[in-house]
């Protein structure tokens, strides 16, 4: 059976919601970021990146959220959470997820994670106050340029909206106003009726 | 015919190696970093993130070198460049890319790019100094976890070659030493070998 190593309000969220959605067979591991376990030897040896996702298959590890996210669809094609055979609109869709991956996520860590890039506290202080700004101006992006509506591309719910729900999700706790970004807003808002998203919460929570 | 976005010394390369590669007919635009080419409103209606690479196919824009990487894999399907077909071993390739996108060149881009995530001084230079270390920090992962050899996956050559060919080439200049890393070093001498390599080279000495 798939196990995912996840840490509640992390981006593994965003790959539980797609396991989810594809009905897929999984069980769901821990790795308690309050002991820093995701640094432990043990979780090393899974992914020596000490980050969550980790998605462990009988073929092996594989990490990245972006990865993770198309390889749930492509193994559970009758889920149709991706326009897999069309090489135009999966770049899309990928592209979709990079940005979210390399420019949202990024921008978000240099809240509480500055010190990957700096050491100076001066430095830790000036990107903390910086993040929010920086992820509002992604999130600017999203609304006016990529997020079509209902869903991300469209008419069809992809394996973007459960990776956009979890990041629009650290808006309030990265200090960012939700309301000024209505498409967004309602994307939230609609993604949170989903029964998938709904039963993956509800465990979380429990 | 496709028309590929970039400049030279960017990750368009990556993505230029790879059409070459797969034998695509394309057309390369040069964005004109040094007058700031990349933020004007000609060059934003085509990519409003303000960056290199873009791919202008009959359908549309494309943006992000991962999605890049993967379309021309898609697109061109005889060229081999990715285990389309097999979403354990593509998932890898996505992983190892994504990574490339989101760890090391985000790292890379604190060196000269500090101010997208800070505004005190002393917080870009304290970036700036410490952008080798991470960078270093990560091609330590990849030498020791994720390049197999001779290619990235092993022996097949694929879309994540050119993709760490590239970010290969920028050690010097981001003040780290390649020869820490044999296989990374070896690899980037067997890139180098390549026909569509030398050829793309030439191309952007002329
Ligand atoms: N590029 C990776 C980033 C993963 C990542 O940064 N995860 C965070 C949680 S959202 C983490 O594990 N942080 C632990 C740490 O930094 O110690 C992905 O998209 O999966
Ligand atoms: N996540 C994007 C990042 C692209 C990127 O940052 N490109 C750089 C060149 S390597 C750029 O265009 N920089 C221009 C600027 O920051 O003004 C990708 O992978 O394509």
């Amino acid at each position: 059976m798939i196990k995912l190593y996840s840490f509640p309000g992390t981006i593994s969220l965003a790959v539980h919601i797609a396991l989810e959605e594809a009905g897929a067979d999984y069980e769901l591991v821990k790795v308690d970021f309050l002991t820093n376990e995701q640094r432990s030897p043990d979780y090393l040896a899974i992914n020596p990146k000490s980050r969550v996702p980790a998605l462990v298959t009988e073929r092996g590890v594989l990490t990245e959220a972006p990865a993770l996210m198309t390889y749930v669809a492509q193994a559970f094609p009758q889920a149709k959470l991706a326009p897999l055979d069309d090489p135009f609109a999966m770049a899309q869709v990928q592209a979709f997820n990079t940005y979210l991956c390399s420019a949202v996520h990024v921008s978000a860590a240099h809240r509480h994670r500055g010190y990957r890039w700096a050491d100076d506290p001066v430095a830790i202080a000036d990107m903390r106050r910086k993040a929010p700004l920086a992820v509002a101006e992604h999130f600017e992006l999203i609304e006016t340029e990529y997020l079509v509506g209902p869903w991300v591309m469209g008419g069809d719910y992809t394996i973007c909206d459960p990776y956009l729900f979890t990041l629009t999700g650290w808006l309030p706790r990265d200090g960012v106003d939700m309301a000024q970004f209505p498409k967004v807003a309602d994307h939230f808002a609609r993604m949170g009726e989903r029964p998938a998203v709904r039963k993956v919460l509800a465990q979380l929570a429990a």
